[in-house]
């Protein structure tokens, strides 16, 4: 504990670019349904969409002074990803620190604990993916450590792994398989957009993906409702 | 497990127009206040009701193959029921199974499990009550079934049971039952209407439920601030 | 339990406009960090912002009754706040009980438990915090109290203490603290107001709030991403 | 709401007690992985392990009169299963109620919601399996019924089914399907008695059960340690 | 915050002997079923039963520090009552400090939070009800209070109330109130005995409470199993 | 997914025989208050007390088929780490999995989901940290890990790390650091062991630690409870 790490690569912005045209749950499936943070992180306001490159803090419960340490390694592009050493529902993080952050270009955050001013936060467009909404206030007191791995909402983020966020939640992509992602989503988008199109006329997805077969290999048994007990 | 029970008997349709009039309260206290789905069965959007004839499905955790499946046996006017067979938050339905659902005039989809593609899902207008927004893919590997009774966050669903959900949750009612229950609900309604415009003019519950002799009855003491300790 | 305290005193109505310009973060700091109700409490729409007088409900799980007693002790400007003897996640209260409110002048509802009619609530215009949305019904049958010192979601409340709601929860200051508490909160929000023109103008918090040397003192390491193992 | 359904069929006590020589789990494989109720049911005391017929128990939240009803509906050999129509954790019964129930020759308590006096319950011999323990006093005002079909933990039990519980959990069997069950779970053990031999001895499972071609077909990859990255 | 109150009165001691004689669910009943903290509260082993003067404490997430200044304030008989500002899992209190209050005579500890060395605090017999049972470490860097009012697991509690903690939870008594709750408590366990006495002979709640007017007269049906749909 | 890495290095055996002579709460002090597994994860019985190298696992929600390809990785001395890719309650481990990894000379399981067979395990003497009970099945079709990195109840831990659990939990030590952390659990232990003699003679923290100038510093204010209002 106690550790600031300076300088952390950052992703490619041109693959950060291309990222930030598919959704979390494309992104999750493109890289072999891994990443994906825990559900009950969620969103403070609807229709929130980024992609950026992780600044990581670990800190206390009840103790946000890691964060204004945190702003300074920030730059344009970054997401800020915090973890609590233990859970906590305090309230870290508000308008006044949405103020800093959004100054440097700083995209959003992604909290593993509580955020305040909401309804300003909502005003002033600054999205913030959290675990909880509350006001309770935290101390200065103790020191943590940014740009360590850490382990948030159930899935290990390093500096520098790209985060993804959207209405569905938060994905991490590791920054070395970024490309593999963007040209995997790329792909899945394509064949999804053609499952789409045979969907919307009607055909079925037992048909599409050709599941006949195996369900009957299986063993699924298909019985009318008056001979069902 | 693995059986796909065709054929059930819709509701009528009539009827099932009719309590769609009626909000989830109602239709629950018209029908003895049963039937309601565990609280934490939520709408992706505000603001959408419906009323249709269940379709159900049980499934293992983790595992999406049965919603392919009871696709095929859903028609106009449904609304798709699912349970799986464990707990699991895991994202089992998005934009493509809507669409699917939607070219077959499914109504919605209620499910005791994960959803995702909820910004999607929105701006289709295909409405989800959901106990989780989860971006976690599925596997298709593992039988459930299809039309079989199931229990659904809390309340036991049978194939052709009506489901009504609006922004307070969802509620079941029996086939057998919705001749009854629509007749109940339009009294209740028109009987809550009357007290709503007597409280509208000042009076309170106390005089319009004439609750003051039993409430006397029971011991109920009144004190004045000043006497209270 | 089955003590109604009638006449209680009220708030300063100065006291109270003053205190609704400021928000729930603001002033739950401006006591100390002190008296916030857990953050479960949610609002059942965005945007809503109330301060009144708390006239507090204490009653049994399931069992309504207590609150169209209470509805007569309710003045304008009061703010209702409900808790039970239990968890209980039932809808004690729904759009009739919020026409009784209304026309007595009451601002909101804080309840510790389950509320319905939402939808109908939100076009209403009639605020509540709740714990839980559920449109289960309630009986009654059981006493509690009304004015009598409860503990809603992990806050001691009194008859006569000011209860302050926006979109980031809900917390309650002593009626003898009222004045204390509105100047420590325009204090605060001028010294804020300083703060967030400095921060937007890209300062950092280490930097307006003086932390270095103490993050110095603490033994605070920074070391480049090149040299860290 | 408010019916005693008398005389309901009792299970055949040979094959009740055949079926008490199975574990929970046992049981639940032996018909095909279901009827488990929710893991949060967990016994006040190890060791405990039963087997009999449900008498069912639907009652309101903080309100234990149908039990005292209940009671007189229970014959030698039965268990007492209890579900309240929203979700409580007040405690329902304790070392009285337990006398009434041991007088009868009732085997044990399943409930989904609070006990008490769980010291004076060990002490006793009678076994509960609850999703709390607390010592929250319940009323005596509202009806509820006895012998109908309820949902208890997640799992439809109807009065007549089995009821299996022991350190794992609680299962459900059907009356009806009594037999089979206990019949497969004698060939189930039997399985397992052997595998456990071939286990002790140091064979693995992927021999045991032949799992390596089906692994290999799925493309499963070994790497040694010193290749991967 | 910041404040230590010394010289707290002390429950007279010979009526904490007698209320120490009655249960946690006697003496809640006793008491009008108030009192009870949450049934979250639970000891970390069975069979304990303490009664005592609360001392209480609250303090910060994640710093224990005013524990060790509480543990001055202690005397023989009393009970150490905890409660974080915020919700908190950190183990606050293990072996070291259960030395310092065994050394003052001090009963047991009830804590809304964790506490870590269980298995040595068993092997002392010191006794604990808490929240959770947590390793994790906490600092001492931020003032809390001792013997102010505190909420502890739901319920108020003051310096000088009377604990009384059992294998079904925790109780608090208001020191005004002791004299009474004792008397209470011992009528109703004379009533009890009688009660215990009759039912143990197989006589029925419904005949030894004379609930059977009551029922018939609010409606409750009785049908055979065989006329049941 | 699909990858079983093999020949991983092992902990060194003479000083993973050091650090079993501590308990979890010195270990997890010891390495900086960091590596502790969440609270949810409990012991099955009280009493074990454990220390190996980690085997770990990755598998999909409610199948288990990675654990026999898993168990075949296990050597003496090890300790079996499970955690599914989603959260998950289901029985992935019982008495014949024990069975064939106590032939291998596992010492334990620690698996963020359920387990079964509670009771035979308990007789067989092997113990289990996991985050559930529950007795619901699992089915073995899909690939998963082993021996890869994992997040085991939000703590990460790489195969190879060292694993300690007690009745307070399970704590995490990388393979590294372990030398390090038994040195210091040395030294940590020989100074409590002092404090343990003081304080048990009736010195306080205070005094022993030496923090009352420090609470002075701060501003902690003593006053009479005569004079406190």
């Amino acid at each position: 504990m106690g550790v600031v790490v300076q300088n952390c690569p950052r992703a490619n912005s041109d693959a950060v670019a291309k990222i930030t045209e598919f959704g979390v749950a494309t992104v999750h499936e493109s890289q072999g349904r891994s990443g994906l943070l825990a559900p009950y992180m969620r969103p403070i306001y609807s229709g929130a969409h980024v992609a950026g490159t992780a600044v990581t803090v670990s800190l206390p419960p009840g103790d946000n002074w890691m964060i204004h340490v945190a702003a300074e390694q920030c730059r344009e592009g970054d997401i800020m990803v915090v973890a609590p050493t233990s859970p906590c529902s305090d309230g870290y993080f508000g308008d006044l620190l949405a103020t800093v952050l959004m100054a440097r270009g700083v995209l959003a955050l992604v909290i593993d604990a509580g955020v305040r001013d909401v309804g300003e936060l909502t005003k002033m467009g600054f999205p913030v993916w959290s675990r909880y909404i509350c006001a309770q206030g935290t101390v200065k007191e103790t020191l943590g450590s940014v740009n360590v791995p850490i382990v948030c909402a159930g899935q290990s983020v390093k500096p520098g792994d790209i985060i993804v966020a959207d209405d569905d939640g938060v994905v991490v992509v590791r920054r070395q398989e970024l490309a593999t992602v963007v040209a995997e989503s790329t792909q899945r988008e394509a064949k999804e957009a053609d499952a789409r199109r045979r969907y919307a006329n009607g055909e079925l997805g037992l048909d599409v993906n050709n599941m006949r077969p195996r369900l009957t290999e299986r063993g699924l048994v298909y019985k009318d409702s008056s001979a069902a007990d």
